[in-house]
């Protein structure tokens, strides 16, 4: 965890307090299931829930001082709370094993990760959403290659990222299905020191699934899953940050990241606003990436369990979803204050003096009867003056001075050709298709 | 694709004929509704279609020839078709662009790859299902850390490969159904010159969804989710083939793979039976696991496009699905004829002398009233001397002669603690949770 | 393999011919060494040489065959060479298993696609040379974060990429080094069976080292850094055809990748030259890069050796040793036949007004001895205003005109401040550093 | 970094602390140098010096404290400095930019790492070349696949791996000269506003070669190469982890990690001693070896920089380097102090009465005279036989009672066939060639 890309909500998910917690609902609610089963007393788990009440700060410190002694973090944390609690608390944990409260708890953990990034994503939509209808039909031109194509509209850019943050959504929400399930199964988990029933109890507290069959752990190819999911997302942020990046070139120049008019160093370098935050952005969906493959080696895990997944998910576990979260959370702040130029767009559009819409004055003169060849060479001698003159010449007025051209199409005609409304016609439709009707 | 490694029916999917036969119906399907809206002459649509029901073969030399001369493979084939229909045929791809033919054919590869890999996870799954039920009650030792924990049986196993792979059947299904999209929307996507409703028949033909919002091509956050799914299935199969490789070790014996009684080279070394499917599916799933990331990288494009992506999937496309085809058929294989050893099982869970039953005797002892230390050392006095001779002693018959031990548990208490049957009880509800009712 | 991203010579290496060519003649030294030995009659080793005197034509099909019935690659071949050698051929392959062929072998192909690798380099450093001296004082503006920094040269740029290559063909040298070494030691690598004075003959006679250690195969870690290797180098082709992508943008404009006059298409849209070349480049460094990490993964092989890494190095030795070779020289010829536009690098330079010198000025305003907030401020006032007519005003002019300016600096020291040459006056030493004397 | 995997001298180099130390160098030598050319009084030199020799501890509270007002790293540092200092410090940093500052200390950070992992291992290597002499000697089963194949001894197993990391090591020397430049050469590398000299001397001082050509940063195929080589070398710890994991499994049994005789928890369940170290050692292997990715996608920078790389490496610089540090330190811990069974191994090796001399057998009968198939046959009737007794029957004594194996060979000539001495007569060869005379 790198604290300049870090947000306190997501870091605390994977504190020391927060896993404590998570335990202790784990034990307390198994204590229910074990009481209602009568295998341990009412009263054990009553006393548990009385403390709990409280509201008890988690002693972290206390926690760890036991476990320096006892060399096992749960029970260290175990006889914390027998400290606090008293007596009833030692029918806690009753037939469970270490990794029941382990992986339940990553489970835990993941689904509040997840939880996060998925209002990361509503947050990033809405904002795409807004910006996009601001400049839903804001001319600028289209590139394939990074060379001039055809006109689109900045707002279809902004409804491109939306529908495919929207994909992500869903791909998150199907990946936090995936590793929302609780194991409490004992050591190789058949259940045979524990019943069935307190798994399905707890499960249903803390809003998890059962797990179908475990073997001591949840198998790690729904962890895998999660994790590719999450670099799948930060693939998605290295797009739009690129298209920033591109945007905010010195001889683009179509859009900037924000940046306040007071802000120290820009003024006597005035060009000089470097798009450093979609920078970053590309540097971090690099490492979100990176975590999916040791997840994928996880997976494959010798015979019922071996621990070798463990410090790959201290690192990952923590490193992904604050990483992502953090990055989810900069690239809305980028288009949220995104400073878009249209004069410049409408500029760069006209910068190759209308040879963006030589296209469609050669399907002009074919549907005007002109042979495919004819209309061909008839742009092609016009177009290469253009060219040559380095966008200065306008296609549109060499056309219109072209006697060929004028057989076959009328000024109107002409005109019509290089309308900018022509390529724009069907911006509701795809709208109504990314944003609903 | 290693020839070694690929089954015909995903070959064909990736060869030349399929792709064109592919193209032919984009074509055909867009002069339909093209038609339709009174762009072209219906006698346009119905002369490519009287061709194609005379099931023509497709004459892939004649198309690279042309291609050679062209350079550019989609207006090959449409020459190619041209010749062949005659006249009619140049009413084909009007207003379409060559991405508008080769992304949505890309879809319709990948869907034909998707729904062959279901039928494979559907053949695998049925399998497996099929050696949980014969060995449900089959005990073996299960093992943590590789070593000896507690009995599980080999049923378990099954029933955990298959709750795994099932999993990955329904990722697979959504990582189709996230591939499954039609673009038919022009030079950088506004449908300029070419009406969506083309489009919407042609998806509705093929068995695709629309691209809501595309940008000449098809957003690639939905093929590096595909490839990453595939990178998630590859990493169980090496987890299912780590096992058997495990199994199969000549310490641990098992399980083999199958071999046939007279298979050559096995009868002067006997032992030496190798399980050489299983590492290699091993090294599969390193292959499609690697394809994750190239196909993560691809997401960035530049603007509305670029063509770094195209080499990427010449690679993957093939490689990742005929590699994975492959691997499951083997893996079906393997599952299918494993040789399976209940008594070697048995003779390796009695190995420790009954040291994996000292917890369940610890238990007993507490539940019979001795404290938690008294019964410690009272298990660790006998479990020690077992463990000293090698498997040799038995912890049960030193137990029964350790006269603490029996001041607090009688025989058949003691005799109880080393039932399998207490570790197998819940077999039945777990089978229940994978397999259904 | 991909056809279209392959050559010839580098494809040959890993044809079925060439393979059979260096296991003859593995075989073949080694029955020298035996025969030398007294192990086997020197006239079995004459005998082979003999027939490999008569450049017999290696009949892949027949050898095929033979292991469609022997289930054996290499018992297949011994058999054949039998069939054509007659009776002293029954010596070859006396205690050497079939990992000694192979892995030698692999070695051996390994070493000949280094070998082509780093010529392919030696091409592509003397290309960058030629076009880094041809443009060696080329003025052009050198931008950070893809915004306007200060002027370099277009042959900074090319230097800067010849010591990339250089380092890597030193790179690429050491791993070469690396893979280098011939194994002939038996089962499990400890020369039971034959004498390590064979393994030091081969090895000598094919220009490789012995393996001073190994267990049946060559250690994998070898293999691991030559495709981590491969896959630096990968990325140093991608850095390169990254740029070549940025220059040819629409906007920028300051090179494109080679096209014909008479190149057809491109006439009735002069501007839509797209750098297909570098984009395909940068794709297929995504593959290079990739294949690193199975490599990776082959190392931790299990005990003496399991057969995993084979599937894994039937695939990436082929596919990252042609793909690359494929990417230097089409990178060679993209390169070679660059058009560079100085006319527009010398636009681009200037297109800010002169707002690239701004720095310099400050400086020289310091120098003078105004404050630095002072001069900060002069400098502001009118670099705003350039700024604001983007790029119409020119700076120098707006400081000649600014009585405070000229109070601290003459014309002639304004002038100085924005003289390319201050920028360039190290050029000759950095070449020197480069490229030598 | 996660504290658990990390030791204190090598988080101690990614420190504030250190990185202030070490820009606070750079600059003081840069300013030397600009003193020396006359640049800056000899005076500003001076006072620098005479400052740094009086050891002043670094405040980074206060350094931190400026840079929240400034937001600016290198200017909170000169600033603080200066504050220290007294005017003279003014006179710092003339001419150079932050970049020059920041790439020549994470150079100087990395060598630092670098050396630090040299160290590392040396030390390994130490260990394990004591523990392959104490064992040279030491019998064992050889596996190929899992399955027994041939003898060797416990010591080859340590004399590859010794091997393996001596390659390690030279891989990183050259992976740390890789790293080991200086660039102070301004904000696009041309040395317009200071002179070349200053690097130089700047680069003697610090111990590193100077950056031949850099782009205001030092390129990233250096760092890519050297990330690139931790993970290979993180692949080869996953091996030898892998061994002692294997050898641990109950059934082998061949060696252990150390467990202090009291340790608790494992009396009860002597058997359960769990190699967690080497199981953990796996998943670091895991990590250390996906940095390498995003690493390599840090070469293609745009132009002549962006700062895409700068997130990544502050997570990979210390991340990468403390947990190889923190592995390396752990395998010396095991290898150190691996408990090794070799009447285990010797028991291991016998398991199959005798079937690994199978193959030395049927060369002895071969070299006897009895042909190919006949000695095929005599061999695999008797060792079908132990096979089947599930090596309760030994091949040697059948093969004594064999009247047809009588014929051929004497009971001496069948008993030396399953001498050991066999096997391992060329040992003493192979750990010359490893350890040298």
């Amino acid at each position: 965890m790198i604290p300049r890309y870090a947000r306190a909500p997501m870091v605390a998910i994977w504190e020391p307090e927060n896993r404590f917690r998570i335990w202790f609902e784990i034990e307390a609610h198994a204590t229910d299931a074990l009481a209602d089963l009568g295998v341990v007393p009412k009263e054990a788990a009553a006393a548990l829930w009385k403390w709990w009440a409280t509201k008890p700060a988690i002693d972290v410190a206390a926690i760890d001082a036991i476990e320096a002694v006892t060399k096992h973090d749960v029970i260290a944390f175990l006889t914390w709370v027998a400290e606090q609690v008293g007596d009833e608390a030692r029918f806690m944990h009753q037939g469970m094993t270490s990794s029941d409260v382990l992986d339940t708890c990553l489970a835990v953990q993941l689904t509040q990760a997840a939880d996060m990034l998925i209002a990361d994503l509503d947050t990033l939509l809405e904002t795409i959403k807004r910006r996009a209808y601001e400049h839903k039909l804001t001319p600028t031109i289209g590139r394939s290659h990074g060379i001039h194509a055809e006109p689109v509209t900045f707002g279809l850019k902004m409804a491109q990222a939306y529908a495919e943050f929207a994909r992500n959504r869903e791909r998150l929400v199907a990946a936090r299905k995936d590793i929302a399930t609780c194991a409490i199964s004992g050591a190789v988990g058949t259940f045979a020191n524990i019943d069935p029933r307190v798994e399905a109890h707890v499960a249903a507290k803390l809003g998890l699934a059962i797990e179908p069959v475990s073997t001591q752990v949840i198998p790690r190819d729904r962890h895998a899953m999660f994790f590719a999911t999450l670099g799948v997302i930060a693939s998605s942020i290295e797009r739009l940050a690129t298209e920033v990046r591109h945007l905010q070139r010195t001889e683009v120049l179509e859009a900037e990241e924000y940046f306040s008019p007071g802000q120290k160093g820009s003024s006597a370098m005035p060009h000089k606003r470097n798009p450093v935050l979609t920078e970053n952005l590309t540097g971090l969906a690099r490492m979100v990436r990176g975590y999916a493959l040791p997840a994928m080696e996880n997976v494959a895990l010798w015979h019922e369990r071996d621990i070798s997944h463990s410090s790959v998910e201290r690192y990952i576990g923590p490193d992904a979803t604050i990483t992502l979260d953090f990055a989810l959370g900069r690239l809305n702040g980028v288009i949220d204050k995104l400073l878009v130029y249209p004069e410049r767009m409408e500029k760069n559009l006209n910068k190759m003096g209308g040879l963006v819409h030589s296209q469609r004055v050669l399907l002009a003169l074919t549907q005007a009867g002109v042979s495919r060849e004819d209309s061909y060479h008839l742009v092609q001698r016009n177009a290469m003056k253009v060219w040559e003159s380095d966008g200065q010449l306008s296609l549109l007025e060499l056309l219109k001075g072209d006697s060929k051209v004028n057989e076959a199409l009328t000024t109107a005609q002409l005109e019509a050709s290089f309308d900018l409304d022509y390529h724009l016609k069907h911006v509701d439709e795809i709208f109504g298709r990314v944003f609903g009707a």
